[in-house]
């Protein structure tokens, strides 16, 4: 698929970046959130406006913005323009932000599908467009789980077009440097198999083993009241926004299915060595497991 | 399957149980050497013999067991008798066991498995046999992870035969209060189908997992590389030794079956919606499985 390899070690953050002038955030919630009252601790803008598309004063309330404008308003202001709605909703806020867009301005997004994002994005807002995904997250969603430390030792995987602007590209850069996470470039296609991976598969999974946890269920058997801590633990991720892993689904789904195809066919073998007392083919499926989270998490 | 509503909250320990006597614990990994080093650590037992395959002194050295001695002799002197090995290896050294056990002796197991337990140990020990299987465990294997604290505040489950002798209940029952664990008495039916749900079926899921994102990485493609929270997490499971369970998915295989076709079943569910681009079913699939996370998880 590629020959690219990416370097998990990237680009380590910069100290001293520059100011970033005037933020806005389209989409205040966990992820959108925590940029923004990272930002306002680190001073590292002038101000933190933010576009939510439900009323309510929380996003300001928490701290993770200095006030919330009309969509329109707020574009017209921005240095830089951070998307960071689900990845469904991006299309559609970025075609009516795009007319009211000051000169100059750099715009962004979080989704964690940079494919369909930058298909999406990059033919409205050209070369003043760096796509970007922070590898953080919390079992919490929405802004009143906001942290302006999220980020603080994580990556940025940025996926810019060869065309973006070099600028762009430093401002870009320089919002993860303030939030002291280091940023890694690689092309969309390689971050969208890599993610699909090593998150949107172990979603899936997650949310599929609720889901097989709920049908084994009956009046008489309650499998979930002995729920121990492994179930737990595996489960953590089935917490997440719903919404957000439809989007992520439908728009990365070549990746996600060749990656639910491989899953499928390791629970296949394992369910074939089962039924034929196959303790041989069992022991090296799980031996080689061990190998790879044991390389995985050193 | 079964009528039996089995109740989570179980019977709380007794602050003051019977001393046991003499313990002999047969395989003193993880769980064998937690029982063996918190009965100790709590005054619990005139002395706590342990039987191991390999050699070597660990289990006195980490205070385990204040002695390692052979099967035949140490099983002449218990008056609790506890298999901590994996299942597949409990019925061998039962029937060796059995010609040199001393009368009135109590035999209990601590194995992921019980129906499969049962019908190999029950045979051989008649009465005297109650089966059971702590809800706890760790990361890391062996006895040098074994904690003296391991089963406290955690359920133990007993299945004992309906025959059994209320004093070998008792006596068993006693063993976990003293660790302040807290006892659930159910049917092992019951008990396997649960398992495979809770603990047996995400084990196989995150070995799986593991196996997948070893068959996606190629030279040029290392997702490992990018491993987030939470695949961490969910695959936290996934170091648990091979052998162990290998031989839980041969000595339950029916119910591991059923569980592993569900979450096939569900797994398919959210392939079919991808590739048809059915974002209704992924979010209702998705909304379910949150629902059914928080009602575990509360």
């Amino acid at each position: 698929l590629t020959t690219q390899s990416p370097h998990p070690q990237g680009t380590p953050p910069d100290p001293s970046p520059p100011s970033l002038g005037t933020v806005v955030i389209v989409g205040v919630g966990l992820i959108g959130g925590s940029i923004g009252c990272g930002l306002r601790a680190r001073g590292a803008c002038h101000e933190v406006i933010g576009v939510v598309s439900a009323p309510g004063n929380d996003p300001v309330a928490v701290g993770a913005v200095d006030r919330l404008l009309p969509l329109k308003e707020a574009v017209a202001l921005a240095d830089l323009l951070v998307f960071s709605t689900p990845v469904g909703a991006m299309a559609e806020l970025a075609k009516a932000a795009s007319p009211h867009l000051k000169d100059g301005a750099v715009i962004t997004d979080t989704g964690s599908v940079k494919g369909h994002v930058a298909q999406a994005l990059g033919p409205i807002f050209g070369c003043r467009y760096v796509a970007g995904h922070p590898i953080a997250g919390k079992e919490h969603n929405g802004v009143h789980a906001a942290d302006p430390d999220l980020y603080q030792g994580k990556a940025a995987i940025l996926t810019p077009d060869p065309n973006a602007d070099v600028d762009a590209i430093v401002s870009v850069t320089a919002m993860w440097h303030w939030l002291q996470a280091h940023t890694i470039t690689m092309d969309a296609l390689t971050h969208d198999r890599v993610f699909a991976c090593v998150s949107h598969l172990p979603h899936i999974a997650a949310y599929a083993l609720m889901g097989a946890v709920c049908d084994a269920s009956t009046d008489n058997l309650d499998p979930a009241a002995f729920a121990a801590g492994g179930l737990r633990d595996f489960t953590r991720v089935a917490s997440a926004s719903p919404v957000m892993w439809r989007d992520i689904c439908l728009t990365n789904p070549d990746a996600i299915v060749e990656m639910l195809d491989l899953y499928t066919t390791q629970l296949n073998q394992v369910r074939d060595a089962i039924t034929t007392g196959d303790g041989q083919t069992l022991l090296d499926l799980f031996t080689l497991a061990v190998g790879v989270r044991e390389r995985m998490v050193p």
